[in-house]
């Protein structure tokens, strides 16, 4: 069951999270404020971002990821996925639901 | 050595690592702030939660779960274990040791 | 693609961060607010702890770990590993640049 790290722009993660919930591609999404240094174009640089944690499918992830990719603001966005080793399996179940589709 | 994490209301989020820390069921809780946005009931909800990441060890891993379980004020609270790839050992004997009962 | 998740003192986190940066051990680092709760020396402590994020390949894993453990002001210090098992194939790329040897 993946979580899926992404960093966005502030300004733009309250809207990409919501959309993914609305969109039954995560059950749920954690936002996290954060500080990033990088390097980019040789240069380091130091600002603001928004660490995205969204519960997802196994199923769902291709789509997720995707769908991520074109509502991202940057070219070149992180986007990781990292799978547990355990769940309380009522929460599962709740994932599971949560990004099905309605019947 | 696992890593588990955790999310709970705010105003639950401080008693709960503490106690989890007390009894000895994890060697240490890092307490983050975020913002929420989830499906329940058919709803897209947003608001605060706090993510607890819970240090312990693979002995004391069911122990941790089933007490989040018991203390936490949700009846389906996101309980999700991750195990690291490498530690640095003198840290993994701390964990060991302040998960270890006391002799 | 390792993340590394290092815990540091909130006064000593902006320079460790930085420094991995620029010398090329990590292409990017987020640094996230955090608090701890711990037990040391038998007593539980609870303080202020910056959680370090920090996106390195596996070729320079031994060294970003080395180099942290170094600079931390702390003697045990929180390094872990933790290994995705899916990223989008240009950050893997980015990061692979951002951590090689200027030429």
């Amino acid at each position: 069951m993946p979580t899926v790290y992404v960093t966005a722009p502030p300004d733009a993660a309250d809207e990409l999270a919501r959309t993914l919930v609305e969109e039954r591609l995560a059950a749920c999404v954690n936002r996290v404020a954060s500080d990033s240094v990088y390097r980019w174009d040789g240069e380091v640089h130091d600002e603001s971002e928004t660490i995205l944690l969204a519960k997802t499918t196994a199923e769902r992830y291709d789509e997720l990821r995707d769908r991520i990719e074109a509502l991202h603001p940057h070219d070149v966005p992180c986007i990781e996925r990292f799978d547990e080793s355990d769940v309380l399996p009522a929460y599962a179940s709740w994932v599971d639901a949560s990004t099905s589709e309605e019947t």
